[in-house]
């Protein structure tokens, strides 16, 4: 497989994407210009060129570019005018124009007849596939975020007509829940593009005729080719190494995305990290974490970076702990085969949580460039210190019976063995020993079969220094916290917990929120993670893929923890099954005077 | 009059009314200490005799005491159990336990029985005396804010009887929404508690005869004296002469509570204040300012001092500007004769937004004590630069007619010289020239007949440095700005704009609102600032009056401008009746910088 980096075009300049332009008009694409709609904004940084080229870059990009991140070039530039988040908001609902938020964006724009994408969905029988894969490049063809020309093939073990195919994706198929306008007409449109293919993942044969096949669609235009491995890691590298050999763009890039496991240890991830490598080079490996492509975590940057009354308190000075929180509802119900091999720890903490502290600490990049970004987030993986078995707390779930109804135990579920002692739970305490986080506590906790399914992120801030009304307070200084809590799932919110008077003749204090509930401010349903991911793999931006690098760091972190929880067996804190988990992760928080934000009456 | 300092008790603690408190259990006063529903606390500091003393000190009372504040002991302090604001209340209606809010919050608790209040309206037919004070006093007395024994005594030159005056004041009384029950059963009691006696205010026949009637009211007690002199302020003197040589209390204190003006200068506000020290003590002397008694405004230093995201950001280095803003939508209306002789700067800016900004601006006092918070207000306007022409626009209204309807102009008002240049609008920059402020524009602007009614306190961040997101604001910076903006009438609210990525697939930024709106946080009608006001003059609680010295510093920084606006006879800008006021407003904004942020689409 030639190791092509592309050079397609973005074809979206932040310049054009102001939310604040002068124009008061209002939304969808009346400019002019052939890029007045081009609304999706890449947090790229903009080199000078995009101001001076005239015309996309198209013709050249047969060229091998050796640069991590895409050549990029567009037309000149003009304030846009169709954007007003600023009409008549105040409170109410923000009418997002989103059917042209990405119209054009993946940048074929000039030359969008000369090149076509071909998205390869390797295991598309799947369970991911199906309910995942499929729906997110619906969802981008329905906001006409895909190019022109594009082609879905599936490709997988069973037999399967390409008229079986489109009868299984169409039925998970939904249109936005606030545009069901032409949906089936587009459903129609978008299923006459999808084609099955059906191959041993190891068969370079197999691969061939695949090649074969999107030649055909491709119909002489400049080839991409996306594959998404949505198949067991056991097999990434055949499949990486047929397709490479067999079915890689002749003419254009081609990108492989891979979702985890990325391994259960450094030697592993280093192992298939190598694999991969001897396919692919690595700005055409997208490891995806779908917690990188949730709203809120992509709105984490804007918070932080765009807001004065939150950037200068982001540090060690103002910031008492973190606290990084995920919890399902539900146990691993007959799936847990592949779950009792990896546990909470390696399925949820080590990738998830992690990113997510590494976006959340890391210092200020040079640039919203993917590169400079990842950069940061290294450096902050590197600057902390290893797990210590001391800060970490395991739980199982066991059963549990209310109103009637058993709830089974972990070790229920027939696919795991017995005597498992795979955690299903864990909370951990996390240091970063540098300048600006020497000393704060960043607290995971993960965990399966909870009394609740939620993700967030909530920051708890120090007490104020010689505050007037510590009186007013009592003698519980925590409960007088201000929090900042971005609520990623369910119901995206953000937060911020303030101390108040409470209204009457007294002078009394409660906390009460400064609240932004995305429901009630955005009309527009919040697009899928996959979506996200979908398109910037598609389009070669970067920012949310895993480096290699990264992924090193984060198993670094974690293999020595793994190893001795496994080596000395340890037993896990067993926690009914819709509980709160085990009481040992409020000791382990004790322990570095920290107190759960989620746990109490005013969350 | 002796100057009898009154060593009354305040009754409440704070630590009794710790909003965070240990106990889960449900409002009401189930406590079984006597102490244990004083839920009104004093913002005072509580000095460590509060502790100590076991009983209260009534005994003391007739005691003459030189401090300026009073003298207080409580009994022993357990830590309050009825209160909960943390019950479930996430994101719902806070039901303040009001009922308890303020009982034996006066203080009379356990000597209750030996002592009396007796309330003196004087001017008692007046406007304000019937919609404001005769309703605040019916609401405290509903609350059960004041002391079991007291006299509400209405006074005026014109004859009424006891029940004609009832009759008037039980048109104005309402019942608070939030409980009607008993409404009417608790107005009769509140009215048999009500008298009248008719008199000159320049009479000490009339006053010994005032002061007759209220000892046999007072029956023996101790006697606490409260005048409210609802009248125009040239027979302020005369009025408290007279009830100072023979209405005064012989054994209890004596206090006068006056509204503005006080003065419409300097001099004459010197003049104004001699006077009256010739018959009463600083501390007897209550000059309110209904806007320190809004509970927005009461909100202000709590917001300030006990929340770590705002404290630290309270100062040049974070703050590009602080706008005080009121407006009214109606103009002077038939009543103008008096307003035509203060104008809009002396009515509004002078002494409400000029009490807000050194609230807003003041250093951290030693404690809540009011000298502590007056001393630093003081500091503040000593710190300022007299206003300066040049930083100042007036204007006036002119008729407008709209949808077939004609408002009329100022002049239009009979009461009004038709060539009156007095300014029914005002917008002025003021400057703090100490370490924390200078530079800081404080802008205010306060008008009639506007096209909305407002007051609030908008204060706006300075631009993040080295935002990575400066290309996605366009070019207006001023539109990515935060602001924290305190609505202090109407519809109370508290809103933070914050940047935020809009959701979706692109990278686009809006400013969206982290809210705290109070009805919908709060179940409980907010009092009138006269409740307020009225209890803390009862209590002898002076944080919410203003000082002598306070008033003298407002006077010097708007005495030289005032003078000079009517020497030159500088004649205002002319806006139309219902408007947004004269645009003047925005060049003088626009010289230091600041865009009003009451002006635009997304306030």
């Amino acid at each position: 497989m030639a190791a092509l980096s592309s050079t397609h075009c973005r074809s979206y300049s932040p310049l054009q994407s102001s939310s604040f332009g002068p124009s008061s008009s209002s939304s969808s694409s009346s400019s002019s210009s052939n890029l007045g709609h081009f609304q999706r904004v890449s947090v790229s940084s903009v080199p000078k060129r995009f101001l001076a080229a005239k015309v996309y870059s198209l013709q050249s990009q047969t060229k091998s570019v050796a640069r991590m991140q895409d050549g990029a070039v567009a037309s000149t530039i003009t304030p846009i005018e169709n954007e007003t988040p600023f009409k008549k908001l105040k409170d109410g609902l923000l009418s997002v124009p989103s059917p042209d938020e990405c119209k054009d964006a993946v940048g074929f724009g000039i030359n969008e007849n000369d090149s076509t994408v071909s998205i390869t969905v390797v295991g598309a029988s799947g369970d991911l596939a199906k309910k995942k894969i499929f729906p997110a490049l619906f969802a981008l063809y329905y906001e006409d975020c895909l190019p022109k020309h594009f082609t879905v093939c599936g490709y997988a073990r069973s037999k399967m007509t390409d008229a079986e195919l489109r009868n299984m994706v169409s039925k998970t198929l939904t249109c936005r829940i606030d545009k069901r306008e032409n949906c089936s007409e587009k459903m129609e449109q978008f299923l006459r593009r999808c084609f099955y293919h059906s191959g041993q993942y190891d068969s370079q044969e197999n691969f061939a005729e695949l090649d074969k096949k999107l030649k055909e669609h491709e119909g002489g235009r400049v080839s991409n080719r996306l594959f998404y491995l949505s198949i067991p890691p056991n097999i990434f590298i055949d499949a990486v190494r047929c397709a490479s050999s067999s079915a890689s763009s002749g003419n254009g890039w081609t990108r492989v995305i891979v979702e985890k496991p990325f391994g259960r240890d450094s030697e592993s991830s280093a192992a298939l990290t190598k694999g991969l490598k001897q396919y692919l080079k690595e700005d055409q490996i997208f490891r995806i974490d779908h917690y990188l492509g949730k709203e809120l975590v992509e709105n984490l940057s804007v918070l932080r970076f765009s807001n004065l009354i939150f950037e200068p308190l982001w540090s060690r000075q103002y910031i008492r702990n973190v606290q990084l929180i995920f919890s399902e509802d539900f146990g691993t119900e007959g799936r847990g085969g592949y779950f009792d091999n990896y546990g909470i720890i390696r399925d949820i903490m080590q990738n998830h949580l992690l990113q997510i502290l590494a976006l959340f600490a890391m210092e200020t990049p040079v640039s919203l460039d993917a590169e400079d970004i990842r950069n940061e987030k290294v450096k902050v993986l590197r600057s902390m210190r290893p797990l210590q078995l001391e800060n970490v707390v395991t739980g199982q779930y066991k059963s549990h019976t209310k109103g009637g109804v058993t709830y089974p135990a972990y070790t229920d579920d027939k696919t795991v063995p017995k005597d498992s002692l795979t955690p299903t739970f864990a909370a951990a305490a996390l240091f970063i020993d540098n300048a600006r986080w020497d000393g704060v506590p960043f607290l995971m906790k993960a965990g399966k079969a909870l009394h609740t399914k939620r993700a967030e992120i909530r920051v708890q801030f120090r007490h104020v220094p010689g505050n007037l009304y510590n009186r007013n307070f009592g003698t519980d200084l925590d409960r007088a916290t201000n929090e900042l809590v971005i609520r990623v799932q369910p119901d995206e919110a953000i937060y911020l917990k303030i101390n108040n008077k409470v209204p009457g003749l007294g002078m009394r204090l409660d906390r009460s929120n400064l609240n932004l509930h995305y429901a009630a401010r955005y009309s527009k349903e919040i697009p899928d993670a996959y979506e996200r991911l979908l398109l910037d793999a598609v389009e070669g931006e970067r920012r949310l893929f895993i480096r290699s690098d990264e992924l090193d760091a984060a198993w670094s972190l974690f293999t020595p923890l793994l190893k001795e929880l496994e080596e000395k067996k340890i037993i896990p804190e067993y926690y009914p099954h819709g509980s709160r988990g085990p009481v040992g992760a409020h000791y382990l928080a004790a322990r570095y005077k920290v107190r759960w934000g989620d746990v109490g009456v005013d969350q």
